[in-house]
């Protein structure tokens, strides 16, 4: 077999960690069912194959290793709904912003809450379709940027609101960038069309977001065709693109996670990632 | 010898690229202006070592290879004097935003203007001391900080004022991440005390940055105990750290740099970037 069609990353019974192609049974669309997968060897941007090594999944992880990771790009902004909910207007240009490598986390894993993002309030899910580039690219147009794509992967751009908006000054990224504060996967799917999926979070089973990615500002062509400009997009960029109306901030009152909530985000033909919100516990703030 | 002062990469006379520990003739402390180096050989973040064998360097480059760069974090507003100037409160917190990792060039390389930043106005220079981190640390207390890091060099945030603070929506990164926005160099120093030294900008000659890092509102300490609060910094982690009044947006004129302009940014203890303004051939923008 030449290429996989469900990247997943995992920690198989076997005790290893492996890179694979999910086998779901048949009916299965959420990759974070898959219980085994072909061993996939070689590089996964390059030359690799999809064995017929079959490993038993314990747990996914996130999927892509940290040392295939580049720069993570967040938009904002990008479903005027959201917007709207926000008090912002619709952007005229994507809205970007980052996240640290370090912010990925896998599908099943928990969201830690430091002290710091325990203090003030905010704390916040945003469902997210996540584009992950496989082929380097720099002022590619738009018709031909989704040549660039590795698959796509849906994913939560944890938020905590104060930190965000109000003590960042102005800059968004402290406030959304801690460790495990974007959780992504199920796994990575190759064929989708990024601008046709359902798209929608639960908090403790009640769905709070659900919207299709066919309501973005921006879409993903749109996107990497102007992120690319001037600036070269490498295998293993990863690029959160916004999230729909829905979120804690945006409803009336406002809602926020709380220890213990277990958020689910999920992404049409891709899956669910399921990540439960823990709370470190309380040290002195050092600022 | 067991570990470097003075970490430079460079392209050797032999064609080939090495680590080096610079050599200084007495009296200099430019480290740009070194013409021979120590090949260090090693992990430059763990166990390496600087070797006997002398090489002639060609042309610096920048002092972290690609592979061996991690997250690129920013400062903003971090002098008292250039918050002012950008008519901005001096910050509570650190301001922090990001460059990708693909805006980091050399010292001595051009500084290349995408058509998209040649329109509009507002390009501009930001002399700022850089610190790298060589160990990682989470939670990190002020007093231990700076065993973390690595080393300092001088940097440029390159920057065009449109695209930062008018055109992205409030969000600084997309006028700050061009590809080669982010000169720094010439080598990484271990031993600075980093509030300490003078910096400054020189454009074509003239001086129009001057101030000490004794001004800084957040030191390196406190700004890496602050970015370490649930966030781990990893070895090769890049943190410009702001930059000091006198730049373009804030003189009266306001000055933007023009294609062929040479912007030096200068760091006591470290030396100099000089670094020429280079438009690219102008082609149609794409948003």
């Amino acid at each position: 077999m030449a290429t996989f069609s469900r990247l997943v990353r995992f920690l198989a019974r076997d005790g290893r960690t492996y890179y694979g192609d999910a086998i779901l049974p048949r009916g299965v669309t959420d990759i974070s069912k898959a219980r085994q997968a072909h061993v996939v060897r070689g590089d996964i941007f390059g030359k690799h194959d999809v064995t017929e090594q079959v490993a038993d999944i314990r747990t996914l992880l996130a999927p892509l290793a940290p040392e295939d990771v580049r720069t993570v790009r967040c938009l904002g902004l990008n479903y005027a709904a959201h917007a709207k909910e926000s008090n912002m207007p619709i952007p005229q240009y994507p809205v970007v912003f980052y996240k640290p490598a370090t912010a990925l986390t896998g599908p099943l894993d928990p969201i830690p809450i430091h002290p710091l993002a325990q203090q003030h309030t905010g704390l916040d899910y945003e469902c997210e379709l996540v584009a992950i580039i496989g082929k380097p690219c720099v002022d590619v147009p738009e018709a031909r940027a989704l040549d660039h794509v590795l698959g796509y992967a849906v994913g939560n751009d944890v938020s905590h609101r104060d930190w965000q908006l109000k003590l960042g000054g102005g800059q968004w990224s402290l406030g959304k960038g801690f460790d495990g504060w974007a959780p992504f996967g199920p796994g990575i799917v190759r064929a989708a069309d990024p601008q046709a999926l359902a798209i929608r979070t639960r908090v403790n089973g009640n769905t709070v977001q659900e919207s299709s990615t066919a309501d973005m500002v921006f879409g993903v062509a749109k996107t990497i065709a102007f992120l690319s400009q001037g600036t070269t997009l490498l295998p293993g960029d990863v690029i959160f693109t916004g999230t729909p109306q829905g979120v804690g901030m945006g409803r009336n009152p406002q809602v926020w996670l709380k220890d213990g909530d277990v958020v689910e985000v999920e992404l049409e033909g891709v899956g669910t990632c399921t990540n439960k919100v823990e709370f470190s516990p309380v040290r002195d703030a050092k600022l």
